[in-house]
């Protein structure tokens, strides 16, 4: 039990936060063991609704590829992947969009509700949201580099946030699936950190966070003490050439650099097993992560 | 190729009909041919493109059977039917949560979008739309009539439009999948006429149309003449006890009732397999099938 | 009668044309056979409730010469002209005043009114909507040429349409008589075509429509397979040149360019003697007389 | 030349009357020498234009009698009257409008606007101001009372305030007519006295103010010493029957019962022929007339 | 230091009611220790502007004995008490009134700022704020109980909050010092607890928060483990009579009875010698203190 | 007793003034006998409220030296003057406040209530309106020019308008006394000539006034027919020089050249030893002192 001496200084410490981002967007990205692990669930939306309490507008953004990939071998379909990025038919995107828009969003918007909030579930093509083109994949080949077509996996090329601020200033939170239309109306699937990124950008937040199965980033993996507690965006390349960034770091990494170059102040890649990870990272001076800034 | 004079008495017609219902809302339930054929889904989109244009604001609610039967039999289960209901465990209502909200939805969404207007795909989850209860069907048993539990179909209890209606006003066309939440955060499916009732009276609607694929209801279902171009509330009940609204016309007739009982004023079962048959009703004093009204 | 497909079409051809004009200023100039038939008149006067029905905002501007005439014969008086130009002495600028803002005004207003429109007659005195100046017509003398003086006859110096603005806002359709103010108090009448375009561009209109007794303008006036449907400005000086525009066709040319210059994107000369013109104009592909634009 | 004190004490007498009339409604009746008088006529403009100044709404509406008259005879008619009232057929009523509606309101417009305010000339046609019907003068006929057919003479039976209620907003002064529309589209004239005290309690003004050409009802008109500075409505029968009050000052009084019965609070017939007897009514103690209050 | 856990702990306690109180209005009666020692008034004037950082707005309201018992030394005059009250002449009241308006109130307004709030100084002369009447106090004299007049001590008879809501829509902190004018325009004291009770009843308050210099109200105030977290209103007379409560706590009972009464929702005894006190009170379920609560 | 001629004249010369000043501020320096004298006082304070009346927002700004001596002497301190400046130690400058923010405000705010007015009193420390910093005086030292150090006076470097524009738009008149805070907490005691000219010119108002005890400032003090009524900045320092302009009159000159700099766009050194004063000055063309104008 604390004593009061404690308790009122975490609310001396915590006060000129929430003064500080009453009234500002912070994009979400959701996924990882917080999404699978049923505590941990409550926790984030706990955290989401309590933000949402004092004045901060939270917007989640989520994957769930784990789930598609069920509903596929569910339904006799291998999945395939190149470089960790699925291999996409038509047939694949369709149950990628049931699963996400369908199963997903829902789930949370559901969870959200039930913790007190008001809550949205949104794809990238509702309010023309997201609006995608093929992304070509490049590869080494014999002859060189190569586009390689994987099919319907896309690259954002517009985002129209009017929907999300009309939704934002009606006091909703939107959960938002990372699923965008063509403009030949055709379903494209997109990566989700990629997604949070230019969405953070679009909707100039102020803070983008990711939340994730690691601690942060590490100097040296091996030497729990040399998390980064601040990356400078002019130390990625080298860190990513080192190998220090690699794998599904690399592109929430670089949706932290859309976002600060799309005016974002601060963005986050925190630890999404710590129970309230969220708020500690918003409301307290504690790191809870690796934070990532311009410079 | 129409006159001059021909045109001018169309205007004439219709301008009176465009101010009238500049600002009202219509509740469009969407189903049968006019959702599987091509041309008459590119007809009735443009009809709803058109009549937002002109100030109407018009909410979709459309349902989906076919679509869950397919996606059920490739998963393997075998649909079943009591007394024209699905029934439906925990996995069959995931499939038509998934099909319905995570497919239809967003389709349609699409469609009206590449006509020009905005939409946003909703299920009954989103902004707590429709709250449901398990729904218990009642069959003549051995001995004496039986409560049967048919699974996760549900009875709407409460409608909380707020967020159709923060939605209309930003200009968006709300496009909905009939798809509840119960108090326990389980998932039901909701017949969609009988949604489209319940969701015109709560949104103090000034219309509900119901596209079928019937010319309207008649006296004599053999005899093409006795279209019946107004039925009063009153009537309704010997009808159905004749036999002349059966089958799946009775949730449609019950819908309008539920619709008028909340204080919309006019509701129409049309034929919507007649292209722009949604535009001749708003606009023109042509009947295009039965309107129900209170008496 | 026509049928639901014809009807249709119409309805899909017009709804996007009363969506574009929401909102938007239409300044009529009324005058000619459409003033003194019955049936025209009233024809008239619902399109001009109709077009505010659907949101657009018409203003209504109006000559009466043949009035005016008769009055002065009545009292004695013989009308003269010079080129068209009525002589006007200050017994005769008081006799138009009292014919135009005293009779005609107040009649269209009484006829729109029975329509079911609202209205305000007024004249360029109220609000100081037009101040003029002495008009001196430039003739042919003995020894070149001589500005005559031909009374109180003005060219309009300055529009000031906040009235107007004020009105419209409130929803009335503002009638105006083509009479003006001079600095020093005094009385001016204007031609009611050249007031039109100087109100058109001072209102920032987006469209002038003048109704005319003729068809539109010809390349040859004997044969009517030869109506410009579309006049460039640029085109307009040789037609005056060679007489294919020539008469009271002119001034209504003159109010076109003036009102383009102004800034309103289309004008058109139409032929009032059809029923219905201004509709079909506004809400149809249908040509009905000539569009004068800019280039 | 007015010392420093005397000055000062008029201003303090004057600033809490400014303070009590901010934004309330006076309506002046205007007619008489004030209308006649070329000084009088720019003294009353000037007060009008100076209320206007400090906050005050006046709206105008006047006769013109006289003006009728002479341009009857111009046109070779001789005016009649039964009672005082003219006999008034279709060419009389037509000849009124135009001298009311098109001259004599312009000309006080002009003059409001040189002034510095800003005037806007409307008859009881204009957004529906006054509705009429005809009115039977009753006259005793060989056998007992007759209701006399005088002709387009009217009895305003509905004012619709509207228009005049968006003008004053818009800082306008109102000047106004005193002519009217029948049901059946039909002119009428009216007794400009009558109509001014239906409009004072039409628009709920705080005051009605009737510019005439005596000082003021006295006891006994032969002693200037007798004048009656308030009048009570219950003490008018009597006076009438006595003959204290008779001829033209017995639809003046009853206009000021008309307007005290609408929930005007004071009204006043007050001499015109006292230059800036207006501004001496409103901002001063001192009595310029006689006041007819309720009780 | 605290773990995260304990942190994240406090933060979900705390979150509900800092939304729970955004916009509410908390008036504080502040004096005692919490006035004199430099610490306590540090921290004080931190919570204030925390509260009002997180949306809540603070007004508080100021005693300020010692202080002008200490300048009325200076200046040769010997305080006198009867029943703790200051006999309060002419000379008296205008000390008073210099030592709480012009001193003690425009110094606690400098220390608000420069926490980083914005504060104003008033007394109850302000807006008319307080309007008092001469206080007669009651005590035994040799034939019965006796009104004594000790002087410009007064009761509140009317609170004006206009002002007070004017300041707090704007964001300031409003400081008032507890003086009063009469009707004739002399001043009184008043004693704060008492004027805090009237102020908190006329703003609506949802808290009336009085700081003290004891733990609380106990039920035996030997045994520290007796306090009473909860008093109920009804139980209030018994414990005076039993003199559980007595002296200087009277008045600040009867200050959130009558706050109560008014319509306050919670009043609150608190210790003002506890750091941060007024934080603790607020945001979390911690008792500082006695509740004094209607039933 | 004025005839209705004379008032009629005052009334038609001062609308156009009231109409000219309404919503604009005028700052007014209230001090010397004004403030001494009842009867002046009064007329003074209704004046003020005269002119809130019709819409002026009159700020009002006071001095006190008189009362803060006698204080002190009362105190046993012995007032200091180094040319006419007060020498203000710790002790001195608590006095000043207490009598200026304490005593003398709040007796003005009583005044202009009981006159029918809603004031407030106010300190330059209330919402951070006058931040100050030490004035070192300059003077002849043996060795030529010294800073001299004379206590808690203050220069003011930074003037916060935000709480009175918020007041005024409220409808209150602020009364200020002319004390600051300074950067770390401290008092300081300000001129309030000068502080009237500072806040004039950061308030934008349209006058300032500054009443005194003379007539306002002659070319030869000994020839009373030599008023200046007009005084161009530019003629100053030539006047300084000569002794035209000496002793307090100097600071009460420069606040009007520091307001003519800050935009304000005329200032008036008037005579407050003539009832109402203020409302000739304003509502007049006569002149009762001397305008400073820029040029």
């Amino acid at each position: 039990m604390l004593g009061v001496i404690e308790k009122a200084s975490v609310l001396v410490e915590a006060l000129p936060y929430i003064k500080f981002f009453s009234g500002k967007t912070v994009v979400i990205k959701y996924g990882g063991n917080a999404m699978l692990n049923e505590e941990l669930k409550n926790s984030v939306m706990q955290d989401i609704v309590l933000m949402k309490f004092v004045g901060i507008n939270p917007v989640v953004i989520h994957g769930g590829g784990p789930e598609i990939t069920a509903l596929m071998k569910r339904l006799g379909k291998q999945p395939q992947f190149v470089d960790g990025l699925r291999v996409t038919d038509a047939e694949t995107v369709e149950i990628a969009e049931m699963v996400l828009s369908g199963k997903l969003s829902k789930e949370i918007v559901s969870l959200i509700q039930r913790h007190g909030g008001k809550a949205v579930g949104l794809s990238g093509k509702d309010g023309g949201l997201f609006r995608a083109e093929k992304h070509y994949h490049r590869v080494e080949g014999p002859m060189g580099p190569e586009r390689k077509d994987i099919g319907f996996v896309g690259d954002i090329v517009e985002v129209n946030p009017e929907l999300l601020e009309n939704l934002i200033r009606a006091s909703y939170i939107p959960v938002i699936s990372s699923i965008a239309y063509g403009a030949g109306g055709e379903t494209y699937n997109i990566n989700a950190d990629t997604a949070a990124g230019k969405l953070a950008a679009a909707l100039k937040a102020d803070k983008l966070v990711l939340l994730t199965d690691v601690e942060g980033i590490f100097d040296d993996y091996q030497d729990k003490t040399t998390l980064i507690s601040t990356l400078k965006v002019a130390d990625i390349p080298g860190k990513i050439q080192k190998g220090g960034i690699d794998g599904g770091m690399v592109p929430k990494v670089e949706a932290c650099v859309t976002a600060l170059e799309g005016g974002v102040t601060r963005t986050h890649i925190i630890d999404g097993r710590i129970p309230h990870s969220l708020l500690l990272e918003v409301f307290t001076q504690e790191g809870v992560g690796t934070m990532v800034v311009k410079d």
